[in-house]
């Protein structure tokens, strides 16, 4: 199997930075191949705009998705987005490594989804969900945050983490078409013992060991939409 | 008043920065007192890191939260985040108008929020929804997408667009202490004609000149909850 982990932490010696390394021992010592792409060092620019294509299908006005299908045609999308796009399209299990800044991903990692989940190969008319540019490829999220679980739960102030993270798991892997695996949380990081995140690293290591028997989440199928994207249920020609 | 208004769009000829204009206009027109941040514009730097702080409390373990109220209490965080928090805190409405880009903000939008939304002002302890260091202030958003309405119905293919954007919505606006104004939605923006982009924009700014009458969201309230933040239910005691 072939892994692309995306890592994004700010400290190299963080936790979630030894969640990224963990991972890459687990996959490798199983046979997998590896590739990771550590965005903070790596530099990685994250800012969408015009200086991304080396040529312009309209030189006066950027819609970044129709300058995005035109870099793909063309050969010209910046390198470091071909370089990324490369890996994505290379993998079978796409990993997801970060700590929760504001309830979704450090901005660098959202630049990483905004510039790379290009426009007419990852997603594009009504190619998302279950016909996504990534179909037949799985992901999995790894993050760590600050908060404790009960906080999450249905009755948690903040409600369920699935529901925060929607955007990520449905709006952005599953819309492109990855099989998207139930996210690993390591809880209240910053604030338990040492032994307690020795533990967490060792349930992550179990998790990475079992992804083959991982049951994805279930997300919209197109086949129960029509071609307006109006639900196929009893009453969908009254809509 | 006095509005604060960020805006991240990479076009400048684009819907969504003639809504933030139309919106600078509006309010200006009532007397009010704007100050605008463009970020593209302004060319801000969205990656949070160590590099956000002259001074460090550890120089050689960087938790970003721990540094930003270090460099707040010490008047060394970086000098684009000052200006940008000194913004936030004058404001008594926050404006924010973007595309949406992967159900969220844009990149450079999201790492302003992760820069600017700092640690010990905004938030932290058990400062946070209704004791939220921003109380007393009100957020609208405004965004553009491609999406159709019907797509975003209870029923529609992707859900309530206000799921997908809880992170935002409640994670991070609402938990800052906010009190969020329903968004403003400029539905399929690329599509349509020219006629109902110009409706768009007479709609958004009658929103403006309302806003004063706008009803806030609920979020919750940490009054319902412990000190260990279970909620105070008959049986919270069994938790």
């Amino acid at each position: 199997m072939r892994v692309f982990i995306v890592h994004a932490h700010p400290e190299p010696k963080s936790f979630c930075t030894a969640m990224k390394s963990a991972a890459v021992e687990e996959f490798e010592r199983q046979g997998h191949e590896v590739q990771v792409s550590d965005l903070y060092a790596m530099g990685f620019q994250p800012v969408a705009s015009a200086a991304d294509f080396g040529d312009r299908a309209d030189p006066d006005y950027c819609t970044y998705a129709l300058e995005q299908r035109h870099g793909l045609n063309t050969g010209t999308l910046s390198a470091d987005i071909r370089a990324e796009l490369d890996k994505l399209l290379w993998c079978d299990l796409l990993v997801v490594v970060f700590p929760v800044f504001w309830f979704s991903t450090p901005a660098i990692l959202k630049g990483w989804i905004d510039r790379v989940f290009v426009s007419g190969q990852v997603y594009g008319g009504k190619r998302f969900y279950d016909r996504g540019g990534l179909v037949g490829r799985r992901a999995l999220v790894g993050l760590t945050l600050g908060g404790q679980e009960h906080m999450f739960g249905t009755q948690g102030i903040h409600g369920p983490l699935d529901g925060m993270l929607k955007h990520l798991l449905q709006g952005t892997l599953a819309y492109a078409g990855l099989q998207v695996l139930p996210p690993f949380i390591g809880w209240h990081v910053p604030y338990v013992s040492d032994e307690a995140r020795q533990q967490i690293l060792e349930t992550w290591r179990s998790r990475i060991r079992s992804v083959a028997d991982a049951t994805p989440l279930k997300y919209p199928s197109l086949a129960d939409y029509d071609d307006r994207l109006h639900p196929l249920t009893a009453d969908s020609n009254a809509v």
